[in-house]
């Protein structure tokens, strides 16, 4: 049967990026506690194409998905996918995406009742032959964002709402992973207040004050995790933004910045 | 050329609806003042489908909305949209779904700056051979809610969020049908708060202190609008429901409700 | 601290549906195999509030939910999570929705190669006090279609394109529940052919030769969908529809019906 | 009133990106026939904020909008929008990001019936103070593709199926902006056929067969809009994917490039 794939192709081009996207899977994450967290994954997986070749052959990433589906998945096992893509593509260069929610154990700030708060995350991995694998991790955290200008100049109360803080960090070579779990504690300590799935009365009571002691613009937020982001030792570039579902408008607040780390 | 689609379907199932779906089009549709409002179409429109024929014409559907595109459109064009539909495809029964977003002019409750917020809107529109014309119309409202218990309980503060209020009203026959303006305006009154896409320093004071004075559940904006609901002439069947983002949360409260009005 | 939501509401308005809605959890779903596979759930839960209370008591869903994602769950553990909202609100009605993607296997038709198949499925499950617990099943199955008319009026070739299956099936009081892995099979049988994750090129070539001796309208699928459902034995009720992601055009053809079944 | 916004902030960070999201608004834009259309916009706006201050004005960016609003918008038309920022909000760089659907006129290829065809379109703006005015223009075109694969190795038929064919362009100072109209042009000659919204038996016909005589895979077109992009004279930079949504598959192929052109 003819494999027009690997026929030749005259036009000259290679190309950057060829193969599967939205790929649903399941997925095993590693996790802090050594253990691993079963997620459901949705996947971007490609290759650069030679421009001898007609085409890459779809079929091969479904396969080496289909096999890491089914081990836990950090750091090292990202470099050994694309690894394998590498290898069995004939290609000089590989990149992944594996999206998927996380779930985080939270426990409510005074009865300590236990809830699970699913955090978007996505581990980015990219390899060239012959050079070192590029990994990033991104993570958003919900939270809830009070308005100073709102408390400010009102009498009483100040309009707060649901928003998202997320980062995309990427650390310098050799150096150890962040944890989801500490990335995610990290960040929601730089909002007006951190979320909770599960708020008996008196904990719903102590997030409403602590967000109304603690008030934030989308800029506030922001500066702080770019603070705290420049504190983290190992980082070599990092992207951050805010987003605050505003309660007054029917539109976001939002801020961005991304940056190399000295 | 062949007609599949009239060849005889020997099966005996007559099908209840079969059409076109994620069309998008200009739609032209009529305003309280009289004029109308071009917005961004996204329909949904069938017919039935006799047992005997083996398929219906979709290239038809096309050419009716092409031309209902460049017009304005209110319930009674609507009615006429159907008959064209059943004549041209000879089958007994048509509906249709017409979704846009529809601006409405608002003025900041101090300042009066105008404005121009989005609502979701929904034309439905369905017609049996021989029987009335039925025509619903549904309004989102987006909105501010803020928690009585977390005011009630909170030293200082209470936890508030964007919210939309979602009602859909089918009016008795030949009452005149009420105007998107109209019926926000209705819905935005029993929410903490109405949303405002412009607000200067002093109408973002107005607002927080408006929802602070003015705390509902989800429960008391739902049990207001079946209220407001009840007390409208002309309706025949409503159903309603709010939804609202909460602040504290990474997930919704969400509360329904649909009755016919006796 | 006060109980706002326990206080007495004068309004004179039974709420039909109070709840929590887009809540992300992972649940056990009990497999044909008779073990379960871990999915990522999205739930709406809400339950009736009596004309007398203010609100209801939001965390108590979350308390619920929390419990029974740990455990396996189909048809008869829905009604127990019911049960418990019903006696532990006090209410008269509670209703469920709980949407995950589940993985099916499918061997590649000509290589036997196994890959994992994504389709969108919900388990509905209504209450009321005194009445028998309603369940339904909800399944997606994207599926490819061939068009009758394009090859019928074409020298060669004839436009295909992928599109989805969507039942929903409510049981006869007393029957057993038809398993997700049996009804995808039922249902994709009534495309121009079945969808796979992973073909190699002689799966391919089968594929794409069964389509297109296999020509079907979205009018086709849906109605030999209609038959194979009045012939499941045990149906008291179903709904279905097709839609198909035209390959010629930037809008979808859509069919859909439901009865009760005799 | 205090104007907490303009109160000094010690932390030293100036932030790159601050503003508004997800405003929804009608605009005018400038169609290749020197008139306007009018499109349902769906908005980025931000500027930079010096480390000076503690939060920008986010009321000015919708008095901005508001007021552009109303008027026809093109390249020209967008820098005046960003000084408008810049000097209003006394800042050094201002972003915008205009994100709409755009209807373009089809002629149905044999009975040359109109349609009108959605396209997603993006204009994006920045400006720095003291430096050049830099415009992109995205435009999204979905397209049918038919796999040589298939095709070559299947007895009869081809798999097919929807795509989207996805261009972002930089033009070389002082050289005037391509219209949409041209570049969709330019683009969907790259793929197997064209997508048309309404098409009569004769057209359903031709473009099943011309499909069927340019099998073309995801690299295909990828390469030919590649070469359609280096010969366009003006162009600074360029970016291309496309992305097919396989109809034996429930994943999509995904092909994607971007370059500066010399």
């Amino acid at each position: 049967m003819e494999d027009i794939q690997s026929s030749v192709d005259s036009r000259g081009i290679a190309i950057q990026h060829v193969g599967v996207r939205d790929i649903h899977l399941p997925f095993q994450i590693r996790t802090k506690e050594g253990d691993f967290q079963q997620v459901l994954a949705r996947i971007c997986f490609t290759v650069s194409l030679p421009q001898e070749y007609k085409g890459t052959h779809m079929s091969r990433f479904m396969e080496i998905l289909n096999q890491w589906s089914a081990q836990p998945v950090a750091e090292s096992e990202m470099e050994a996918i694309l690894d394998e893509a590498l290898a069995r593509l004939s290609v000089a260069s590989a990149n992944i995406e594996i999206r998927f929610k996380y779930f985080i154990k939270k426990y409510a700030p005074v009865s300590g009742k236990v809830s699970f708060l699913d955090l978007d995350c996505c581990f980015y991995g990219s390899k060239e032959k012959g050079r070192n694998f590029v990994f990033e991790l991104g993570v958003e955290v919900p939270s809830t964002s009070l308005c100073p200008c709102s408390k400010s100049i009102s009498r009483y109360g100040a309009h707060n709402q649901r928003g998202v803080m997320r980062a995309r960090l990427r650390l310098r070579e050799g150096v150890e992973c962040i944890y989801i779990e500490d990335l995610a504690a990290l960040m929601e300590k730089q909002a007006s207040s951190p979320l909770y799935p599960l708020l008996k009365r008196e904990d719903e009571k102590y997030v409403t004050e602590r967000a109304y002691e603690n008030p934030k613009f989308v800029e506030d937020m922001l500066r702080d995790l770019v603070i705290a982001f420049r504190r983290m030792p190992g980082l070599e570039w990092f992207s951050v933004s805010c987003e605050n579902y505003e309660s007054i408008h029917n539109h976001n607040a939002y801020a961005s910045h991304e940056e190399c780390v000295q």
